[in-house]
């Protein structure tokens, strides 16, 4: 575990969030970290990722480390390895060290955590092996974040509170996390020409993350089969005439994302039809990030974001009708089938552990709509709020070739029409935006999106 | 998932491994290949990691998945996904598609595995969530490997035996892991002289594997500070007169492994110091590797490196006396405090989620010697094992400054003379061995290993 230089930055930082909690709530609050887990046998080990919520108010990594957060002071709860761990390890700071870096007001041996339990609220954190251990100290049931009550849901909706508004020393992380975000996709533009599959494409991006001591923060998806959302396979050829969709985010030591997408062209050129489409999905994109400031509400941003994609569909021929009825119908979903964004944080879903209750604002509940249903953030926007803007045009064989959608959209979509775009399987041009006290700050702006400056860094290397 | 191109090469596989498992057990076996461990939040996983003892039978990385083998037949129980997945993830291949790819001789939904059950062993998997799926589909306790009784007991035993020895399946893949990892650290010896930290080095050995899709095997280690035997942080800066020490594998699709160490001079020539004591974990290396061919015992292997290890650190004036009782004083150990080497396989520590069940020979225990208790194999070789060749010289902290080991080995280390090798922190030489009829074979033969050579690659870029 690398300490960090700077000795008094985090702690305040940190003394600031916990001082805001105690504002917000009255009881304990106890959060653990987790530990490793092993991949093929015990020793080998996925890397260690903590608890979003630790890493929120402990600021470092540790592992197997709880933290007890009461009127404003923390205590950390750790133990210090056997000497044995020298030998393979190195030598690993003293508790007391730690608890310095951190700002904690007093630190013990995990053991001492029993004492310490009485009325305390918590999270349940993903590691199975660490539920376990949440249990067993707290000595009652916990319940996952969705179906959580009492004391544990007045907790979570106060660290919701406090983590939907990031703080300055969360900003500089995500400003880190955006600048070696934007530094891979530039290299990625830059090796494709020489790429002979999305494989190494991908390899040259996570090579700038590595190489900055920082881990991908989502499973990155480089294709040039964009219509799959969620591809994960790095197998395909590049062909010229191929778009590729590439979204790849660097996450910071201290656990902060980036999200970013771009979407470009193999051969360093769009075809008209791509780039007829790509005008389109851009138009959406920076039409939503103008209409952005506090008080605006996230889910008018995606209707903008599909009334600008059928505006501009219906201006390609594709799509027959006024844009505000076919948004209405959720024609727009049949190629922007998903949610125009997230929160961005310490989670690249920022806090989707807990369900809904940190994306919806109380009393709201996910839409039944095609074209709504999908939608993980709607609340008002506020400063100091970073979510991603990612709208796309898709053509989904699930959802084009559905016998019941080419019935109810048949006379909306000139399906004739839409043959011409069969090179644009899929476009996504998504940023990092911040919501500032008039309007907005984007954090990947480093990055170019208009058409012609991605054909040129493609072109560029 | 990717299916494979040649569609006989791996069910041919596979039917002969199901034919020689049921040529040691009268009962079925049922194995589980596990599901993703999420991260932070649900949707955000670890890349997925089936269970070694299931892709040795199944040949493919499927998820949540279960075989069921008996009589050298194999049924396969999954689920396909529901029609939402392919919105989201594309087509996934229909059971019939999978079970015919990996020569499956049924196939049916993970329900039916319900009525299979009766009287069949299993072996306990890492992922907590599917051991209880292992429960409770047994309806009956499942122990860890090593306290396992009765049928599981037997189940382990019978596919030890199988795995110590390498069919040519395996082989291919073991070959393909072995080329790319002989890549990866090429290219890591090529970039040194242009990268400010460990990290950078990391990066670009990661980028060789990452592109041709193939993952690391274990955490990378890749560090100027050789002396922390397990170290997996890339911050340092890399200075002249650094020696870096990296230790990086990858790992097919498949699930087969390589596992590497090479140790070079970050200015691209070793001192004089480091490079007497190079060619002391050289001759160790080489002398081992000649004296290896079937029937010879694993542990005189050990002790043939801690032998040339002290008679080379005698001739250099580090430690005093007749190599061969230095040994028996475990003198060795101060400088070279692990085992000579592993099983390698599907797992970098080929079947260790098995305890010593698959390293120790029937009826042998770890020794308490401190010069022998690390060794993590102790059988007689056999034609088809791969194993590691992995010497090392390190000055670890831990065991050099100890005061019972200062005290104990006060007379047979020359003090004085080991401060001229400061600049020694760590060495290892690590190769991939195979046991061949006649002797071995070194699968990773093509990464060169003299000091001279080593230079010269480093030099290279």
């Amino acid at each position: 575990m690398q300490l960090p230089t700077d000795s008094q930055q985090l702690p305040d930082a940190l003394r600031s969030r916990r001082e805001q909690l105690a504002k917000l709530i009255d009881f304990p609050a106890i959060l653990w970290s987790g530990g490793y887990r092993s991949r093929n046998f015990p020793a080998n080990t996925y890397p260690f990722r903590a608890s979003s919520h630790f890493l929120y108010f402990a600021g470092l990594p540790l592992e197997n480390a709880v933290i007890r957060l009461e009127g404003g002071k923390m205590e950390l709860f750790i133990d210090e390895p056997p000497p044995s761990y020298a030998l393979w390890h190195g030598e690993m700071p003293k508790r007391e060290t730690i608890a310095e870096s951190i700002g904690a007001d007093a630190a013990f041996p995990l053991a001492e955590l029993a004492s310490r339990v009485a009325g305390a609220a918590t999270i349940l954190i993903q590691d199975p092996i660490t539920q376990t251990q949440q249990f067993q100290h707290l000595n009652r049931a916990v319940h996952p974040p969705k179906t959580a009550t009492g004391i544990d849901l007045e907790l979570i909706k106060a660290i919701i509170a406090l983590r939907l508004s990031h703080d300055q020393a969360a900003l500089t992380e995500l400003r880190q996390a955006a600048k070696i975000t934007v530094e891979a996709h530039k290299a990625g533009m830059a090796v494709t020409s020489k790429a002979k599959t999305e494989g190494e494409v991908r390899a040259e991006m996570e090579k700038v993350i590595t190489s900055h001591n920082t881990v991908c923060s989502y499973n990155s998806i480089v294709t040039v089969h964009g219509q799959v959302l969620h591809h994960e396979k790095y197998f395909n050829p590049l062909q010229t005439g191929d778009l590729l969709l590439v979204d790849v985010g660097a996450e910071t030591a201290m656990g902060w994302a980036a999200d970013i997408t771009r979407t470009w062209p193999v051969s360093g050129k769009f075809s008209s039809t791509q780039r007829d489409i790509y005008e389109v999905v851009l138009d959406a994109h920076d039409t939503c990030i103008e209409k952005m400031k506090p008080g605006v509400e996230y889910r008018e941003i995606h209707l903008l974001a599909a009334l600008k994609i059928a505006e501009g569909l219906v201006n390609l021929g594709i799509l027959k009708g006024q844009p505000s009825d076919l948004v209405e119908q959720d024609a727009h979903a049949l190629f922007f089938p998903h949610g125009i964004g997230h929160l961005l944080g310490l989670d690249v879903h920022d806090m989707e552990d807990l369900g809904d209750l940190a994306g919806y604002a109380e009393g709201r509940i996910r839409s039944e709509r095609f074209g709504l249903g999908y939608l993980r953030l709607n609340r008002p926007l506020q400063a100091g709020m970073l979510v991603t803007i990612e709208p796309g045009f898709y053509q989904v064989p699930a959802i084009l070739q559905d016998e019941e959608n080419r019935e109810k959209y048949q006379e909306v979509v000139n399906w004739e029409k839409l043959k011409q775009f069969a090179d644009v399987r899929g476009i996504r041009i998504e940023d990092d935006v911040l919501i500032t006290e008039t309007g907005t700050e984007v954090l990947t702006a480093n990055l170019p999106n208009q058409a012609s400056q991605v054909e040129a860094l493609v072109q560029s290397q």
